[in-house]
């Protein structure tokens, strides 16, 4: 009985990845070249080992990670603090950008311009501590709701892609957010939602003044923006945080097109997939014709680039966890 | 014989840490204060347990983990850069700062003024890719000599220093630099010299443009400060790039001020230390009345704040690794 035990372990360690992990990924190509890469990534002396300190691997967040249709969701944050903060602000009710958030009306909120977010981004992000917004943002997350799935924004987060970093962190990889939301926005739930930390999610920032009010250290909020974490930003911010090349990127719009291309640029082995929002049904169906992460160059490219695309509807057994 | 080895094994799993950790570190109150801390830090359930994702330890590096005189290295390595290309640059004979950089008149470089560093940081730091930067600044120091000491400059490293970050990270703490030098002056060597990794580097920085040079992703380095990561720019640099509070902090001069402050101003346990500059025999011998790395005002504060001095004469039994 010991003996069986015992040779039952071993296969169990020794056995193909697919058995035990990513259970909602169906099998394919897609699947395949995952595992295929972690496997060689992981098999010293081989062609395609990659060192233990080497091995990171970045993924944007909205689109790829989470949900990002009908809008952001930072954006459904901002439209939320604005109605929450407008009985304070009755002038609020004439004034754009204001007046198009309260009435619903995304068209005057589009229209109002880089002036009308930088007014929004002040109202809702600024002039207050870091401490202060890491409450407002907490309390947003475990309380507003999806408008179409009716089930809490961190909930609509990809399984498969959570199962994807728990397999990579498994294999020795360090699992990076780079994304063009907020990096304060998204600290206070992605190390539950993603098991990622704060140290290991680069995004974008405003800028922020350390000064002691009421006796204690506090990062105060200013409505200016310090880095655009978005397209050419994307490799500058990981040069800027991780100052080394990245051997695996997951995207899914042109947004991402520059961290896909830096990670595949190296001499060694890399691996860069694109989620395709192929699922209307189950998520949503976009690529070239939307506002919200585009996919267009970044598709047109992929082929002759090597980029792997995950077609959603194909490739995804599951897109949610279990409410 | 076999039961022996193996009591001798339990003893030396169980035994106190001072018998095999920190031989540099003389036995004492700053020795004790360290093996006490991580011992609680590390012991479940008691009052002084720091959970494992909350284990920070950051550290400055000039003056803090190596030496920083007669001048910062980073400004030798400039002079040495501007030798260097001066054959190429007639017209510097004449041309303050490059001028009293030349002829060896710190005087005349200090008199340049911030015009005259920003003309230096151009020509030594910018208008070249990241990657030409890391190779100048890798050749650099496995060849220039510290004028004093005729030793490399990645050997002028505090060997108790490193014994401590590698006790911190035997006992599941992240070890952070938070430098006001340059963030990739010190990545090409701080991971052999310290054990520390690109991605747990944080210090000032230039802007950099993502450009496609010949085909290949380049970073430019172009001569604009993008952040000065001193003083109050510690904390604030702490939180854009770890986002929490670390629970330990060691600096040795008042740009430090605010990172040990932050650092010990939570409501958990925390330990803030200053390196004090007391062995002009070994080292150097220094404190309010210095250019470099003046420690004044945190010297003063330190016993009301609860800060440690670490007196180097009388706590480290060696300053430098064996050559």
């Amino acid at each position: 009985m010991r003996l069986f035990a015992c040779i039952l372990a071993m296969a169990a360690a020794i056995g193909p990845a697919w058995a035990q992990d990513l259970p909602s990924w169906n099998e394919g190509p897609i699947k395949d070249a995952i595992i295929d890469f972690v496997t060689a990534a992981t098999t010293e002396g081989g062609p395609g080992w990659v060192e233990p300190e080497d091995r990171i691997a970045t993924f944007d967040n909205d689109g790829t990670l989470w949900t990002e249709h009908p809008v952001y969701f930072q954006f459904m944050f901002v439209s939320d603090r604005i109605r929450h903060l407008a009985p304070r602000h009755p002038e609020w009710k004439l004034q754009p950008p204001f007046k198009g958030i309260l009435e619903g009306d995304t068209k005057a909120v589009a229209a109002s311009g880089e002036h009308g977010v930088t007014e929004l981004m002040a109202v809702t992000h600024a002039w207050m501590t870091a401490e202060a917004f890491e409450e407002i943002v907490s309390d947003w997350i475990s309380t507003a709701r999806h408008p179409r799935f009716d089930r809490p924004y961190d909930s609509l987060i990809y399984q498969p892609m959570v199962e994807l970093m728990d397999y990579l962190r498994d294999n020795g990889f360090q699992t990076w957010i780079v994304s063009g939301g907020g990096a304060d926005f998204m600290r206070p739930w992605a190390d539950d939602a993603y098991g990622i930390p704060p140290q290991q999610i680069i995004g974008s920032q405003i800028a922020e003044d350390y000064q002691i009010i009421e006796g204690k250290p506090q990062f105060m909020r200013k409505p200016q923006v310090f880095f655009v974490d978005d397209g050419p930003g994307k490799p500058v911010g990981i040069h800027r945080h991780i100052g080394k090349r990245p051997v695996m990127a997951f995207g899914n719009s042109d947004g991402d097109y520059q961290m896909l291309e830096y990670t595949t640029s190296g001499d060694g082995p890399s691996l860069a997939m694109i989620v395709h929002h192929t699922d209307g049904d189950r998520e949503y169906a976009y690529d070239r014709d939307t506002h919200i992460g585009r996919l267009d160059k970044a598709m047109t490219d992929a082929p002759a680039k090597g980029w792997h695309l995950i077609d959603m509807a194909r490739d995804w057994s599951t897109i949610y966890p279990e409410p």
